[in-house]
């Protein structure tokens, strides 16, 4: 275990248990012989939408896991995850390798990575059957207690830094957590060659979604959002698109009733058999499973509130509605890093905002302030 | 369209929309050149727990769709079936063809037959892609406004008359319809070879889900219920079986959690991959979400109330647990007659009381009102 | 049964027992009140790659079924389908409404449509199961004894005719045939998003099979033939794609290895977990066989010889690889469209010779004769 | 790295380079922390059929992974494994634990235990995604150069040493591993519950297949074998069999052709959607591939020639029927472990003759020179 001694200060932002963000220079850095030290260049931040804001207000919000940043910060926990003392957020990063441990083969000084943040145990029954996701023991940076990559230099476990190829920036690096998400939930719910769906949800994920619908050939696309700029964005992300404003003064069951009107009466197919639900929240689950066809299922990509009430019990067992869940990711950087440099998929788009590593207190303010169509916030260190 | 003029009488057991039931001669049977007439030699009813009355005295009622029966009579309704004008109850009958339509063929007078009492509509796109439990236009006999079998004639479209095998009784051909339920559940979620499952719930459904475990090679496999009768018969009907009593004023979480002890600690094998929820209850449907291995599956096999609340959805998140649900079955009759045939499973032992047809009313009042460790009432006509 | 009486002449192109084609009026069409007349306005042909021609006359001929027309008129059988009386060739046809049957709803004269040629019995257990396309009482137009579509007028069920959008041109229509092919193909055995692939064959099947994995974003696809214009073809139909030429003079195992080093070495990702077989040539299908990542698959997609010699057995125990295969498709005409229309997929040009259907004789001819780097040949009536 | 010293000798049964088998004294055992030492108390010998035998003279010969040790002895080589310098046979051990490694927890001296022979390097891709089975670097016991366990005392790592319970002797032990070849096999090929299955072959792996099918509630089941013998054994074995003698001067679609007839029309069912193949012989498994139902599988158990001939190539592409073949087993000991112990499975009918470890040269000379209706031969020290 050496400790790392850099050239250059380590800025780091902050988030504490009574809600507060700060920025300092980050805790010393130990490099176990496993890990390599990166100079992060680029951390992705989760903007949620005006009106998860004012369910925030209420008590009732709910985010998928990629918001975590603001949602440690703004509630202290997630799941079994509480913040008690001070840690660095940020689990979105790419950078370049500085220093490498003694037992690293592979990686060099110099190579330009994506970070995984979930390092699981590798020993348990779950990690030895490939689904690494589910380990009890991840070690996941940006949750607490694990120092999250919103600092300058940030260390990491060599076997869960992957290497960009040439043509992938370090913006497209920070992208790959989102995307991973949203590849889980397709490669355990794959959506079938021209098949309808619908993604519930026009947020980061909702959108990351709509990119990996479209790139995987569903056809029609309809994806839904109470908030109407979101709608027009996600309309010009991905013009194949249908898009559908959800009336939060409407019941579940009567929108529910309207979205399968669209795929019947005005784009002349069958109901989805797959709903990717985006948003965690409560009444967007509830439609989900209203909407799905019969024999479909509902892929929650989201997490949202701990209990769930009004789910539609009876609807599901009568028209065999499964609901399918995921926690985060297994596998998924290779194969997510070839999409993006395949060309096949592009989510550049989605960062409409960028600040500085030294400004990293303004973009969590940012982030959760939120002005309308901000959709992915980047804080980036020595930018090209 | 031939009018069937039967020798004897057709007593007939009906409900009606104020919940009151009474014997009546049957409707005149009208015989459809695809329809054969069959005296019905067996008829089951389900009959549910003593928790389930508690329950349906507060309004919070809940049954799988086998006791709708009872559900009709007492609640008049299940999910889109309505109860308008009166109708012959029954949907789990066996018995002798009496008669064959003009264009059937395969089946003859005198054949002993089982009846599935649901028969789909052949030509929408989930009959045609083998789902036919799927099928909006299903007429199941037995739900309003289609009469039942509870009569001693029956008129029932051929292709869903099944032979019976010598060596089965009109009892075990009564049994075949909850039979299909449980396999339908097993058939979407397979239990592997030698791995542990949860059975919530002994009464008829979940016996049956007890014996298909059993038969099938899950191990080991404990089976729940607040009643602890029902956990007695449990245990003598399946020895390799442990029980587990609920008591109703314990929390979910801490139900699940001491379930999962018995798993872990008691039986030395890892938590469910598979709970398979027998009760439609609520509180035993949280249960099970809160009792499956992470990345493992609840299936639901009952149907219960319209809506649950209550629902643990970060906990589903963060575990992968899906939740499936059946409705009803489909191509199950052959492979269920091989079972029992085969002698691989006897349910036989569950049908703890016996009425002859002209006590048909007593048999429901009896079901209703149930006497501990009472499983199956089968209403018999020209008893052997 | 009414008598179909046309305006126009109907000329035909007709095959022999003795391996002949010549143009000919139709016999008269008969029309039953569940079929559509279809003024046939496009019709597809496969052009098998020079090397097949080859082996063909070697006696060694082995052909996708899209290529059917063809091996009908050479060979005279494919399978259990023989050539007896002389009968109308063409499956991949699309017209316009001429004549509507009394009983069809939803079609109505002047819609334009593809031929879905398959017209499967719909009351075997298959079908009732959705696999028509394994029904064994199928009647397929093109196959012997079915007249096919290289005609002007051909009759047809309703129920397999699909309306195209009017984005589609009935060259599309025409094209949704092959397409269905792959379709099947990779419903049977999806890629996974991002995953490696290898397509085996650069004719017809394999480019078309080369635009669904682009389209569903497998990465890297590496496409191979034996011929270098075909694969030039591929290179410029999809310039995402890595070609590898192969030379017939190095034995099995050795072309496996250099194409496992292609993705290992110079494409630096794993061998490919599925490969799409599309030759049905039997040192191509081992040559996959041995290409397939350890617990991968092989997809045949194409029909070959009748018995196959020198399959890699053991490799393939030891190495867990599945082999599986398709019998053309079901229900895939509707997502097809969806994918043609969405934009998704451009076909077209595959089309590279175009005859009227007065040539159709010359068409065959040609498709026969092949000249380098002709994929599709299509035969038109009243070119637009 | 500590040199084991036992108290008594340590005879083991060697095999050479050419051919030959004697009992020396062991090699000494070399106890790495991550290591145990068994005292090996049973050892499992498969016994091939007479005319495996024929086979074997005549250079035909193939045989399932499990008969390994003749294979290693009477051919040198299976695979890439290859016979150089003289090893110790003997992969179906259990014993007493007498050594435990400084590392080891959970295992303790005097642990009654199986050896899961197949030790897998735990790094690479294959062993992360749960299929370790696929590992390129396992050190597998029993197959050259990794020395096996028919010896007294057997150094082994303890991550694959399996407690066995009480209840479980160790010829249930050593039983476990050709159980696990066939619970693989089951685990990737199901059966459905009531469904009908066919079981080429009679020897230890099909009748263990039969137990297997026979325990999940296939019905009917069909095996076959060229020895009637064997077919006796079988069904006094598991008397809801039905046994089919194959006679070799048929051929392979003529036997196909009666077999299906078995299943229509003397057991009125259909043909089996899936064929365990468990002979490894090429005649065998072209047969299976000919009797599969449309639509269905071959799953092939045993490992067999290198290269295949004659296989129904346009026959499995018509109708759609895939090949599927196995590599061992993972993660299979626990559930197998359940399964005798729960009492579902007895697989010690299937011992039928025993010798003591000084007389294994004997033992395997048995094994080779066969005796009518011995399925296995055990190898036992101190015997209970």
């Amino acid at each position: 275990m050496a400790l790392f001694c850099p050239d250059r200060t380590n800025p780091a932002l902050y988030t504490t248990k009574d809600h507060r963000i700060y920025a300092k220079e980050s805790p010393e850095l130990h490099v176990d012989p496993d890990d390599c030290v990166v100079h992060v260049r680029a951390n992705g931040i989760f903007v949620p939408s005006p009106k998860h804001d004012h369910q925030m207000q209420m008590g009732l919000m709910s985010l998928p896991f990629s918001s975590s940043d603001l949602h440690f910060w703004k509630h202290g926990s997630i799941g079994e995850c509480v913040v008690e003392d001070d840690y660095v957020l940020g689990h979105e990063g790419a950078g370049t390798i500085v220093s490498v441990g003694s037992n690293v083969s592979g990686l060099s000084k110099g190579d330009r990575v994506a970070i995984e943040p979930g390092v699981p145990c590798g020993t348990c029954a779950l990690c030895e059957d490939g689904r690494y996701n589910l380990c009890r023991d991840v070690r996941f940076s940006g949750a607490p207690p694990f120092h999250g990559s919103i600092r300058r230099y940030h260390v990491h476990a060599a076997k869960f830094l992957h290497k960009l190829p040439a043509n992938l920036t370090f913006t497209d690096g920070a992208l790959l957590e989102p995307l991973s998400v949203v590849l889980h939930a397709f490669n355990r719910s794959p959506s079938r060659i021209g098949d309808p769906v619908l993604i519930c949800g026009a947020g980061p994920i909702g959108l990351i979604a709509l990119a990996v619908a479209r790139a995987t050939c569903a056809y029609p696309i309809v994806i839904t959002d109470v908030d109407e700029k979101r709608l027009e964005f996600a309309k010009s992300f991905v013009p194949q698109c249908e898009v559908f404003h959800i009336s939060t003064s409407t019941a579940v069951e009567a929108v529910a009733e309207e979205i399968k009107r669209v795929f019947t009466d005005k784009l002349g197919t069958q109901q989805p058999q797959i709903v990717y639900e985006c948003t965690g929240v409560q009444s967007s689950i509830n439609t989900a499973a209203y909407s799905a066809a019969r024999g479909g299922q509902v892929m929650v990509v989201g997490v949202g509130r701990p209990i769930l009430d009004g789910f539609p019990f009876m609807h599901c067992s009568m028209s065999e509605i499964d609901i399918k869940f995921i926690n985060r990711y297994h596998h998924t950087w290779p194969s997510a890093i070839r999409l993006l440099s395949a060309g096949y998929i592009d989510l550049k788009p989605l960062v409409t905002k960028t600040f500085k590593l030294e400004e990293a207190v303004s973009a969590l303010e940012s982030a959760a302030g939120r002005v309308d169509a901000t959709v992915k916030i980047h804080i980036v260190d020595d930018p090209l």
